[in-house]
């Protein structure tokens, strides 16, 4: 089940991150390489930082092409996609979440602490996103508003929680994906924001 | 012979790097930083996703100071550059699809999916590029314009054929950095591009 | 005595990110990021870059709670940070010849190149402040002025020369230190900076 959410979670980050290049006016190789990156940067970074060789998508090379073909294919029917809004805000979210319990699972795995086990949840989940911004020249959107970051802890957090409670893994599963998702579609719908800090002084 | 070309590759990477940096009114030390993430950045990329250790540059510390030196030497004869630009245009070519079969190659002989392998070329050929973008805080101009990328998609595909059909490995090489050199410089002088993909909508 | 030094320099870098993130309009989850990217990754780029694992903070994982805590409080009391400026310059300064000094080390102990021993302490002393800058969009500040990358060079230089010259280990590192400190101070005073290297030609 984890697997098809993946695959699900992967197309979708992909054809929002397809949009973003869009509007930066890339070509079509631009438009590939920001999907894989936006859609697979995320995990690929956690691999990387945490040591856990191969990588994904060298493992699995399939994830490539489910990953540029979704891309693509945005951009062939960019012009529907604009009915389609609230169903991508919906798998974005799940995205997130799905991303999240995955890299916490690995890092679990790997028997790390539980501080960096949320870490590496946060990681999956959001740094993909962080590397579409940075390509796309844009300080990235996490860094200053929407709880995406928070989501991705409070998902990250519950799972660990049901899983130290001696929860059935699935039923973990599933339980923080869905706190998180509805957390993530209350924060967009309610406009929740986290305190902001307004720092203005050229002191350096 | 490839070292050779290797060795040239990274001094014309660093030369184009260093008039980047000079753009953007870069001191010494920032030109010659600027100059080893391009001329290294993709191989040492390359080789960390691979978990290829260790990576080039720290196994042969000289290039770094090949790179680092004919970076501050192109400072010094800036003016007289603006003469030799077609021979760049030709060097930075070179350089393209010298890193792609060298990356191509690199992840051959970890018996790598041939998915992974032509990634591995193309991030070898396009990544120290990017990343000198991202330091200098463009939209990387691989993502935008020119069929950097795909001179590299196209190179990595026919060395791979040739080694495929049994070809001799030095034949390969010859044949398929030809090519994609002759193609990439028939795209900049045609002024080839792949199509963009435009979309605005601020629906994010 | 070095671990004391290395948490002030942690906290330092964690407090400068936290007012570059406010100077943005961060949120509070984006000013917790960008200390923990400003004051711990440098040494994670070392570590990933040289195959060193597991990287810092997955093994200390204290060292992210102790950076984000001083952002947040940074974040909060904001307006007196105004008077401690000379303060933070000094600590600033501290974290990179500490950063450096402990990058040389790391290198050192892995028997790596002379020359890879220097970037290593240079990356450790330097990326973090260059990948807060890229975070937060701008043209890394160390590539356009500022002797902070000489500061690194000269630090670890010096650290490695006491080294070989038989010289005891403690009084190799708080040598090299002193005289890194007082350069840099003294570069921030006199307002010292390298030569540019300025180019104006659009031939790309």
């Amino acid at each position: 089940m984890l697997l098809v959410l993946y695959v699900i979670a992967i197309t979708a980050e992909a054809m929002t991150a397809a949009l973003a290049a869009g509007r930066r006016d890339m070509d079509w190789v631009g438009v590939s390489i920001i999907a894989c990156v936006t859609a697979l940067g995320g995990g690929t970074l956690r691999d990387v930082v945490l040591g856990h060789y191969p990588v994904t998508w060298v493992r699995h090379p399939e994830y490539l092409w489910i990953t540029a073909g979704a891309a693509l294919l945005t951009a062939l029917v960019a012009p529907i996609m604009r009915r389609l809004r609230s169903i991508f805000l919906w798998l974005d979210a799940l995205g997130l979440v799905v991303f999240t319990v995955i890299g916490c699972q690995i890092a679990s795995g790997m028997q790390l602490p539980i501080t960096v086990v949320l870490i590496s949840g946060m990681v999956t989940g959001c740094a993909g996103g962080m590397l579409r911004d940075i390509l796309c020249n844009d300080i990235p959107l996490l860094l200053r508003k929407e709880l995406y970051a928070s989501v991705s802890v409070v998902t990250g957090a519950l799972f660990l929680g049901a899983q130290h409670l001696g929860l059935n893994l699935n039923l973990s599963m599933i339980g923080s994906m869905a706190v998180g998702l509805a957390f993530r579609m209350l924060a967009l719908h309610y406009n929740w924001q986290m305190p902001k800090f307004v720092y203005r002084d050229e002191w350096r």
